[in-house]
C-alpha cells in the first residue's frame, strides 16, 4: 500500500499528550473558562496530580457549547431576557452543534467517558433550496448541475478542445466516466435522470413513475443558492457522516464536569491576572483572589483582551485587534411536520439572511421536534444583518422561509428561541475569524506563554470555531506545561 | 412556487388504498407468504373485516427480510448448515438493510406501528476504496475526480470550445460555479483541496496540518473502483439519509407479525392454488388444503412459476423466464477496531469480489460489532463467481480484503457467516431483474389477476428488490380486490 493511502490520508489521532501519573503531584493550575478547552484540560492535569481549579464565569460550563432546554433564562446584552418553554427532553444547540469523525480528539473524550452518539443528518438530498419563488428539493440542483457539467465537458473533449491534456485512450475513458458520473444519454447529452428524482415517485404494478424535466444550466446559474448544497457537503470538516451526543451536544462537556465538579467555581468572573516569578494570582469580579503555580486561560482572546492583566505589551497589541465573528440562531418548537412530508434531518438552504432550516436529528417519529429555523454567520451581508435585528425580525423571517418550504406549516412554529454569539456576555461572537496576515503575527504570539500563564481555545488552532480546535491548542498548552512543570523541579 | 418545486418532486406519498372499514366483513383472503407484502397487505385486509389467513414456509416471517441473530441455524441448499453464534443484541441483516427516506411507504408503517428508527451510514467520505494495492479514502476519489473535471472544463470554456452553447455571460457564471465546485486555484487549475483530506490533519497552535498532493486524473482513471462512491451516493434509492430499525431490519415485518400472528401458519409450505368460480383452494407440503373466497399470492416469481395451479398458459408462459438473481454477504463479528480508527458507519468498495465491506450503524463506540464483510451481487463476473463459491473462499477473500484495508485487524474477525439467496430455498435470489422486453410482456401479464387469485411482491413493481416495491404492489393489489369484492356483493 502506497504511501498516500487510506492510513496516511485517516492519519493516527494525534493523542493526549502523555503526562505521567503523579508528575503534577504538589503544583497547582488555575483554569480560566470551564468551555470545552478549560475541562479536557483539566481533566488530563487531574489525572497527572496536579491540583486544578477552574474559574468559569457562568452559572453553567460548557461556553459556546451551550444546549438550551425547558426552564434555562436566556440572557442578550441589549435584549430583553427570554424564557425557554420547551417541552421536556428537547434542546436547541445555540452553539455547537455537529462531530465530524476526523475530528479525534473530541470523539476520544466521547468514548472516554461513554457518551452516546447518533448521526447528525448533515446532507439530505430531500431538503429544499429556496431561491425566493424557486424551490427545488438539493437532488435535482446538485445532480442537474452535474449532469449539465458531464455533458459540456465530454462536448470540450469530442471537439478536441482538450487534446493537449488528453491521450486517445485517456479521452476515451474519461468519456465513459462522464456517462455514468453524469447520468448521460448514448449520444452525450444529459437530459434528466432519476437521481434528481421524479415527478411522480414509482409504485406497483403500471406505475412506473413519472421523469421530471431536468433544471437548465441557465436557471441553476440563476440561482447561487442552488449551488450551496453541493459545496457545503464537501468541505472537510461537513463530510458525511457526522455525529451529536444523544440528548444534546453539551453531553460531552457534562459528563466530563461531573468527574471534575469539585474543581470547578461557577458563577466566577475573571478581571485580571498577575504573573509573578513563583506562581500565578488571578483576581476576581468579587471575592479573594486565586493563586496557583501555573495558570492555563482558555477565555476566548476578545475577552482576554479586556482583563487586567501583566502581559507584555507585544502580547496586548496581538489581543488588540481579533474579530470575532457575530452568528445567530433561531430555534422553534413544532409538530415533526416535516418528517410527515419525508424530510428526516439535514439544513434547507435559502438566499434569505437566516441562511438555513436545520431540521433534528434523533427521535425520529417522535410527536415534536425543536426546528433550527437560522443558522446565520458571518459569509454574506444579509446574514450579518440578521445578527443584528431585532428577535421578533429574525422570528418573522424565520417563519416565512419556513412557510415558503412547508405551505401552511409556518402556523404550527411556537415557543421561539434565538440566541446571538455577539450579544451573549463572555463570548462576544462565535468564534475567532483570523486573516492570512494575523496568522502569521498575532497567532503565534497569543500561542506563546506569558510567564507561568498558558493558553488554549478554537482560536488558538487550525481548526477554528470547533470543540476539535479548542481540545488539540489545549494539548499544545499541557505540552508547554509538562515541560514547564519538570523545568522548574529541576530548578528547585 | 412553480410546479416543479419542492412539492411536486417530494410528492405526498401514494396512501394506503381505502379499504372502508367493515368493507370485507364475511368474506376471507389467503395470503401466500409472509413476507413484508403479504404482512403489510394482511393488516389492512383484517382492518377492513376480512377474514385472513397468511401461510408461510419457513419457521419464521420476513421473507428476504431477515436479520440473523445467535442461536439461529442458517440452511443453504446444497451446504452444510451454519450455527449463529453472534452475542447477544448483534445481528446480521442478510437481506433487506436500508430505508430510502423516499420509500414512503415503509416509513409509514414504522411510524404506524412505532418502530424505532435510527440513521444507516450510507456514505462515508472516511471509508476506503481499494483498488488492489491502492487504497484511498472516498474523499480523496470523489473531491480529486471533481477537482479534475472542474479544471478541465473550464479550459474547455477559455478555450472557446463551448461558445455555441453558452453566452459571454453564463461562461463567467459558469466558470465562477466552477473554481468554487472544483476547489480551483486562482489559474483555473486544480491542484488539490482540503476537501480530500490531509497528508497530516491541523491541530492546534503551529500545526496547519500537511496538505495531500492530489490524485492524478490518470491514476483515478486506472482504477475504475474509485468512481464508485460519486455514483453509488447518488442513485435515488441510495441518496442521503438513510435509515434503519433499531435492532435489525426484521423490526418492521415483526411489529406488524405481532398484531396479526393469530392469523399466520408458519412452517407451511404451498404447494399448488386452485381457482373455482366461488373460491380459492390452497394445497399444503402437508395437511389439509385451505380455502377461501380470495387468494393473495405474494411469492416470489421464480417460486410460483413452480406450484402446481391451473393458471393460465398465459400466466404460465410468463412465469416461465423469470431471473432472480444471486447474491451473497459475508458477516462477521469483531470488536469495532473501525471506529478507533475513525470509521464510524459507511461502504468500502474493493474491485475484489466481495465488492463492498459495510461498517455497522448504530450502537456506536460498543465493543463489538457485525461487520459486512461482502455484499456480491449481480453486476460483475467476480461477483456473480462469488456467490458460487464455498463458504471457506468467500470467508478468506472477505478476510484479506479487510486485513488490506485495516493492515493487523483481519485476525479479529470472528464467527463468520454467509447467506447467498440463490441458495435459500423458497426465495431462489435476491429479487428479480426484469429486462426491457419483459417489463412490455411478461410483467403486465403477471399483475394480472388470476381468476380469484391476486398477485404482489417486490417482483411486480417499478422499485424491485426494496420492501417499498412489495408493499406498492401489495397497495395495487388491494385495490383490485376491493373492487372485485365490491362486484361480487353486487352479484350475490
Amino acid at each position: 500500500m502506497r504511501a498516500l493511502g487510506l492510513l496516511s490520508a485517516t492519519p493516527a489521532f494525534a493523542a493526549v499528550p502523555e503526562l505521567p501519573p503523579g508528575s503534577g503531584t504538589g503544583k497547582s493550575v488555575v483554569i480560566l473558562g470551564a468551555g470545552i478547552a478549560g475541562l479536557t484540560a483539566g481533566h488530563e492535569l487531574l489525572k497527572a496530580g496536579y491540583g486544578v481549579t477552574i474559574l468559569e464565569a457562568r452559572d453553567r460550563i460548557g461556553g459556546r457549547v451551550w444546549s438550551i432546554r425547558g426552564g434555562t433564562r436566556v440572557e442578550q446584552e441589549g435584549r430583553a431576557d427570554q424564557l425557554c418553554t420547551f417541552d421536556q427532553g428537547l434542546y436547541m444547540n445555540a452553539g455547537a452543534a455537529r462531530l465530524p469523525t476526523e475530528h479525534r480528539g473530541i470523539f476520544h473524550y466521547a468514548r472516554e467517558f461513554k457518551v452516546p452518539l447518533e448521526v447528525m443528518v448533515n446532507v439530505n438530498r430531500s431538503a429544499a433550496v429556496d431561491a425566493g419563488r424557486e424551490i427545488v428539493p438539493q437532488r435535482r440542483a446538485v445532480n442537474d448541475m452535474r449532469g449539465h457539467i458531464a455533458e459540456l465537458l465530454a462536448k470540450s473533449i469530442d471537439r478536441g478542445a482538450l487534446d493537449a491534456e488528453l491521450t486517445a485512450t485517456d479521452k476515451e475513458r474519461l468519456r465513459s466516466y462522464l456517462t455514468d458520473w453524469g447520468a448521460l444519454r448514448g449520444d452525450g447529452s444529459y437530459r434528466g435522470s432519476d437521481r434528481s428524482g421524479f415527478a411522480r415517485v414509482p409504485g406497483g404494478y403500471a406505475d412506473a413513475g413519472q421523469e421530471l424535466d431536468p433544471l437548465t444550466l441557465e436557471e441553476l446559474m440563476d440561482h447561487g443558492t442552488w449551488g450551496v448544497p453541493a459545496l457545503f457537503e464537501e468541505t472537510f470538516d461537513q463530510q458525511a457522516p457526522m455525529f451529536q451526543p444523544v440528548g444534546g451536544m453539551d453531553r460531552i462537556a457534562y459528563a466530563i464536569y461531573e468527574s471534575l465538579s469539585d474543581h470547578v467555581r461557577l458563577n466566577t468572573p475573571v478581571t485580571g491576572v498577575r504573573n509573578a516569578s513563583d506562581g500565578v494570582t488571578v483576581m476576581l469580579e468579587s471575592g479573594a483572589p486565586v493563586t496557583a503555580d501555573y495558570c492555563l486561560c482558555t477565555l476566548p482572546g476578545n475577552y482576554v483582551a479586556r482583563l487586567d492583566t501583566d502581559f507584555s505589551t507585544t502580547k496586548k497589541a496581538a489581543l488588540g485587534n481579533l474579530f470575532y465573528a457575530p452568528s445567530a440562531k433561531v430555534a422553534w418548537q413544532a409538530p415533526r411536520f416535516w418528517e410527515e412530508q419525508g424530510i428526516y434531518g439535514g439544513l434547507a438552504w435559502t438566499e434569505e439572511p437566516n441562511t438555513l432550516v436545520w431540521y433534528p436529528s434523533g427521535d425520529w417519529n417522535s410527536p415534536t421536534g425543536i426546528l433550527m429555523g437560522a443558522y446565520s454567520y458571518d459569509d454574506r451581508p444579509a446574514a450579518v444583518a440578521f445578527t443584528h435585528m431585532t428577535h421578533a425580525e429574525r422570528f418573522a423571517i424565520s417563519r416565512d422561509v419556513i412557510e415558503r418550504i412547508h405551505p401552511g406549516k409556518g402556523a404550527l412554529l411556537a415557543r421561539p428561541l434565538t440566541v446571538a454569539w455577539n450579544e451573549t456576555r463572555f463570548s462576544g461572537g462565535v468564534g475567532c475569524v483570523w486573516t492570512d496576515e494575523q496568522r502569521q503575527t498575532a497567532y503565534p504570539e497569543l500561542c506563546r506563554p506569558e510567564g507561568r500563564t498558558f493558553f488554549a481555545g478554537e482560536h488558538l488552532s487550525y481548526v477554528p470555531f470547533w470543540q476539535e480546535g479548542a481540545i488539540l491548542s489545549g494539548f499544545e498548552a499541557l505540552k508547554l506545561l509538562r515541560a514547564r512543570t519538570a523545568a522548574d523541579r529541576l530548578a528547585a
